[in-house]
This record gives structure tokens, C-alpha cells and sequence, in this order.
């Protein structure tokens, strides 16, 4: 047999096969209900105005949603972007704003002007998976933040000097729900700039607020140290793959070239569809029925996991987002609990995927916002019964848990 | 004033600002005639065939379409390429297919996953520049490949041994609307297969021939040692940002993990409207249409050449593709010329861009597919005004042309 004539540079030989590709496909089966993946339910996307808004695209006799367009995007998606930016507390010019192909692609653009190998890279434990991803192309070194319930301390700077930057999502985090307080913003934004630490905002679910809308972004408090990534995928549809970076004015010739040389631009046509969306006004109605509805489907995981799971397991409610974040006993293992979930038909995300560094194993994440809500109750008790097999295991063959994180 | 707290990585630093920028603003000019860039015509978009497959599309109660998708590209669109792959003698599965956000982002992937800085990569002089942009990120050693006219000769592969991959545009190249002869291919791909140095094909212009299709694929040859790249974009429409990637299994999970990291995934709405275009049959009259007229747009352009041009410049005449690549008079710099040329209402783009080493400055690149046919004969006649103004200056003030290259 050939070996293969490929040489594989170091950023990609250095990767590991991920873990999540595995559970995913799992979720696929009909036999399983998923907690795991954040998908908006298709009952929620805005289908008329997205319909309607194609037809209007497509009747342009310019023709230009067809044709290719400008590297730093559709000129009034942009101009949108920075209005509404200003609206939530940033004051920015659409001169500053690139769309982008997904917020992911935010994050490959930031690793790639801003990462050399080794360069230290600041991040929440546990952080975004995908940040994780995006950024390890480039292979930095990373450094966990310290933090308390309301955040990141403005003291964790000091063990991060000379990082690139510091890699945080304020609103609803991914995976742990959990937001950034109002104050600690301040003090932590204070502290960047004192160090001299810009910072990586990612914020795609700050409009899924249920009760109050977040404190303005943390680029607010310091626009000449914050890129801004923001996202359509979680309040109009994902499969639109549409993103936007918002950076400083010294920083965007050299992120515009290298968007110009990742995909060249975003797709002109879901440009200018999404444009023709957000100009329709069905915004107003569409982000508070959106927010109804994941506020309750928040309300029925909160009132499940509280009935079903064991003591011993710990969560917050999560004040926006998508996501539960559960703690369990300690000595527990997510990954080795989670083969006892597909037995009873649910799964979830162990949480030591989203650890840069040390992994806390006794963590998973929980997706509220997929799941019928006719299911939830069911999916929780299934879970819950999965924990109480996985437990009574534990305790008959302490050792077998390896056996488990290898199905 | 404050400076940026932003440290640049080295790649970013390295990064020249693309003269094509300026050149391409100026192009929007109402007042000028562009035969700078490769723009389909508005005209030639199949645009009932798209509106109906983006109303099938919305109407497909899943409404998959607008959710996350895998990350391999959307499995009947990845069948589609596999068969038109057959068809065009290279035998591939569509595990081997991943749908990329243009063909572009293909050339990111490869840089991403096969070059490490100072990797020697292998490239044609000249060659497409966004090739030259996107490889450029990962900070490759160039090396030139020496060729005839019928390509790249297969010797030329002693002086690239140990290079990452050649990269090759067999067909219709950017920019010299050049092809690799089908005697060429066989040589060339043995002696690549030799000296195992991998093979990135890159093929945007295939389908644009004019009397005859090209021979089979390079990858066709030797599928083990060649990544294959392909676009919708020259086909249907760019401003959708559909391409594809082909790749050997032992490659494949490196390069979907790479993919993954880039933007998660492309544009699940614009896979499946291009996979119901292609299913409804209507390529097999688009596609003689299209080519129709690129014909007859290249037949227009050789004619106004022949007619307007001044003696000492020499060009072929492109069987397929875009593009004619006019080298002129020894001694003359398609940069000084521009300014003359835009002061007549034309604009091209001067060959140096496409050039990874020592560059031609004496060359220039004409796209025959974007003017208007009635605007084709005054569009080169200005062309050669500009040239014969130029050339007076040049014979008046010889020292004139810095000057001239900063305007």
C-alpha cells in the first residue's frame, strides 16, 4: 500500500480528532433526543419574511445578491450593524464592520492577524469550543482566566500579561449560560486597558435575553482594544451563515485582507436577504416571540432538572442563551456518564470539551432551546435515570469507567 | 494619541496591501470600462432556474435549509460533484467531496493544512494572485515552475523537490487563459508522482471551454497525490460562494477539521438552491449558452486586439476562460500604463500582481466576459490610445513612470 505524498504542516498534525464530531452524529438517530447541539428549532425561524425577502432579492434587476461584492461586505448590512451597535451602547461607524461567514469565521480571522505560535491567548474555563478550534490553527499558548460568579477578576490580568488578547463571551455563555455582571464589566475593562490586553467579544446570543436586556458590550468601555464578533445565526437562521466583525479602525485593513484571501467575501445573496429581513421590521415581532418561547422552554428544563436530577448535582439558571451548564457529583465523569444517556435515549455535551486547560470532568452542557417541548420532561427523566445506572455502576465497578469513555 | 493595543501576528505583518484594491475602486467608476476583473454578466445568471430552486428550497417543510448543517457540505450536493467528476474522467467517491465557501476558501484550507512557514510551494509564473493571497498566510518558501506552452515541464520538478505541492491551473489559467496540454498532463503528473511532490489542481474554468472540452483532470492521473478544486462560481453565480474540494480519504479528516474551524460549515440555503438548479436539468442549456457567448466575447476582443493593438504586443488566443494575457514591448510597465489607461476610460490589470517571484512587469491581464459586446471595440481602442499616449511619454520623459506608478 502508498503512503500518502501529503505532509501535513504542524498546526494540522497537532490536532486532535474532535470528540464532539462522534456525539453528534450520534444525535443524528431518531431513537435519540438531543440536548446537546444549540439549534434554533425550525419553528422559529422568521420563514415568511425570509421567503419574502428572497423574492424581493431575486426581482432586483441589477442582479448584484448574485454577483461578487465587496471583501468588507453588503454596504447597508453594515451600516445595520453599526446602528444597531450604537442602539446597545457601542458607538462604532460601519467603516469598522466586516460580514462575515458565520461569527466562527470571526475567529479564524482574529487567530490569523492576531496569533503567532506560542502567543499567549487569554480564555474563560470553560470557553466557546469552536474559539478553542479557531484559534489553535494558530497555535497559541493559552492562559485560563480566574473568575467568580461574575465573571473574570480584574486581577486575573496579571497572570495573562502580554496576552494577545483576552477571549470572552459577556452574554448567556457558551457552554456555561452565565453572563458578565455590569460592574465587573467595568473593572475587568478597566484592567485590560491598564494592561494593555485588547479583547476578543464574542457575543452571538446577547439579543436572547428573557427578563432584561445585557449591559452594553464590553467594547463600549475600551473600542480601540475590543474586536466585536456578532452573529445572525442564533436570532434568524444559521444555515444563512452569517457573522460580523466589528474592530478598530488600525486593525481592519489587515482583517480585511485576510478575509479577502479566506472566501474572498460572504455571500452576496444571504447579504443582502438578511438585509431585506432586518429592513422588513419583523425584527419587532420576531426577537420577542423567540425570547418568549426559549424563556420558556428554559422555564420547563429549570422545573425538569429540579424534579429529576440526583442530589449532588448543581446548575444556575441561565438568564438568556441556550444552555443549562450542570455540575455533577464530584468524582463523576460526564464522558463516562454519557453512554448511559444514549442507552436511555438523550444526549448531551460533556463538559471537558470546552477547557482549553485543566478540564473539570464532572460538567456537561445542556441545550434547552432543541428539544420539543412536549419532550423535555421525558428527555430530563431519562437523563436523570441514565445518572442513577451510571452511579449504581460506579459503585459495583469503580474501574470501569474507562471501558465506558471508549464506547 | 494612542496607539493599538494590538500586537499583529507575523503572517499579518508579512502582508503587503493588495495594489488590486485601488485598481478594482476605480473600476466602479461609472466612467470607466472594466476589463480588470472576471465578473460573470448580470446576463448570464440562469435566474428563473434560481428563483424556482429557492422557492422549492423554502418550501421544504424540514427547513433544513436554514439550519446547521455538517460540516462536509450538504451529502446530495457532495453526490452531484462525485458523479460530474466521473463524468469528466476522474473517478472519485463523494466521501472525497467537501463543499467550500468558494473555491477560495479551498486554497485556504490547503495552506492551512500542508504549509508550515518556509514550506516550499510550488506555483506557476504567473499564477491566480488569490492563490498567491491565500497561501501567503501560512508564510510558504516560493519556488517558479518552468514551463513551455504546452505548461509546466515535467523536469521543472527537479528544482521544487521536497515542495509542499504544485499549484496548478490546468485549464483556461488566470491569467493567461493558457491550458496544460493533454500530453503535458500525463508527463507532468508522472514525474510529479516521481519526485512525490503532491498536486493542488485548481479548475474555476473548466466548463468555459469554446470548441472542445479540456482533457480529464490532473487528479485523474495520480488521485492519491492531488487535492482538486472546483467553483460554482464561473458556472452559476459567485455571490452564492459555493466551491468544492476534493481530497484523498488519508486527507479528508485534516481538511474538514480545518473547515470546521474556518466557518463551521458553508451556507446550508445556498447548497441545496445550487443542488436543485443543478438537479433541474437546466445546466445542459445554460452551459452552451454561457459558453456561446464567451466565444463570442473572445472573438470580439481577438478582433478589437488585432485591429487596435500597437506592433510588439503579442498575446494567444484563450480556447476557454476569461481571460486574454497580453505581454508588451520590451521595456514597458503595464503599472505606468494604468493611470493612462484610466484617463481613457479602460482598465486592466497589470501582470505583475499574479506573480509570486520575479515579476513581468511588460504584461497585463484582459477580462473578455465583463464589458458589454457593443463597448468591446471602443473599450480596446482606448486601451491602445492609453498604450500609444503612454509610449510618446516614454519616448518624451523616460524617467516619467515613478510618477506615473504612484498616481
Amino acid at each position: 500500500m502508498s503512503t500518502s505524498p501529503f505532509t501535513l504542516s504542524r498546526r494540522s498534525a497537532a490536532l486532535a480528532p474532535s470528540a464532539l464530531r462522534e456525539i453528534f452524529r450520534l444525535t443524528e438517530r431518531a431513537d435519540i433526543v438531543s440536548l446537546a447541539g444549540g439549534l434554533p428549532p425550525a419553528a422559529c425561524f422568521p420563514l415568511d419574511a425570509l421567503r419574502d425577502a428572497t423574492q424581493r432579492v431575486l426581482a432586483d434587476p441589477s442582479n448584484t445578491a448574485l454577483q461578487y461584492g465587496p471583501s468588507e461586505g453588503h454596504r447597508p448590512l453594515r451600516e445595520w450593524v453599526a446602528a444597531d451597535l450604537c442602539r446597545r451602547g457601542m458607538p462604532v461607524s460601519s467603516d469598522q464592520v466586516l460580514i462575515t461567514t458565520g461569527s466562527q469565521q470571526g475567529l479564524d480571522l482574529v487567530g490569523k492577524v492576531l496569533v503567532d505560535p506560542g502567543s499567549p491567548v487569554a480564555v474563560e474555563a470553560p470557553t466557546y469550543l469552536g474559539a478553542l478550534q479557531a484559534f489553535s490553527m494558530s497555535q497559541p499558548r493559552w492562559c485560563a482566566l480566574e473568575a467568580d460568579e461574575e465573571g473574570p477578576l480584574p486581577q486575573a490580568l496579571d497572570a495573562v500579561e502580554g496576552a494577545r488578547f483576552m477571549y470572552l463571551l459577556p452574554n448567556f455563555q457558551n457552554p456555561t449560560g452565565r453572563s458578565i455582571s455590569a460592574a465587573r464589566r467595568l473593572s475587568l475593562m478597566a484592567a485590560a486597558q491598564a494592561a494593555d490586553v485588547p479583547v476578543v467579544e464574542d457575543d452571538p446570543y446577547g439579543e436572547l435575553w428573557f427578563d432584561e436586556p445585557p449591559p452594553p458590550p464590553l467594547g463600549a468601555c475600551w473600542p480601540q482594544g475590543t474586536v466585536y464578533l456578532g452573529s445572525f445565526s442564533k436570532v434568524l437562521a444559521p444555515g444563512l451563515r452569517l457573522g460580523y466583525l466589528v474592530a478598530p479602525d488600525a486593525l481592519m485593513p489587515k482583517i480585511v485582507q485576510a478575509k479577502q484571501a479566506a472566501d474572498l467575501h460572504s455571500p452576496s445573496f444571504d447579504q443582502r436577504v438578511v438585509h431585506e429581513v432586518l429592513q422588513s421590521g419583523c425584527m419587532a415581532t420576531h426577537l420577542p416571540r423567540l425570547r418568549a418561547h426559549y424563556r420558556s422552554q428554559r422555564d420547563r428544563m429549570q422545573q425538569a432538572l429540579a424534579e429529576h436530577l440526583p442530589a449532588g448535582c448543581q446548575w444556575q439558571v441561565p438568564q438568556g442563551g441556550m444552555f443549562f451548564w450542570v455540575t455533577l457529583p464530584v468524582g463523576w465523569d460526564a464522558q463516562a456518564l454519557f453512554p448511559w444517556a444514549v442507552e436511555q435515549g438523550v444526549a448531551f455535551v460533556p463538559g471537558a470539551s470546552f477547557y482549553a486547560l485543566q478540564a473539570a470532568h464532572n460538567t456537561l452542557r445542556l441545550s434547552f432551546v432543541t428539544v420539543p417541548p412536549d419532550r423535555m420532561q421525558a428527555a430530563v427523566a431519562a437523563l436523570a435515570e441514565a445518572m442513577a445506572r451510571y452511579a449504581a455502576q460506579r459503585q459495583r465497578e469503580p474501574h470501569r469507567e474507562a471501558f465506558h469513555a471508549e464506547l
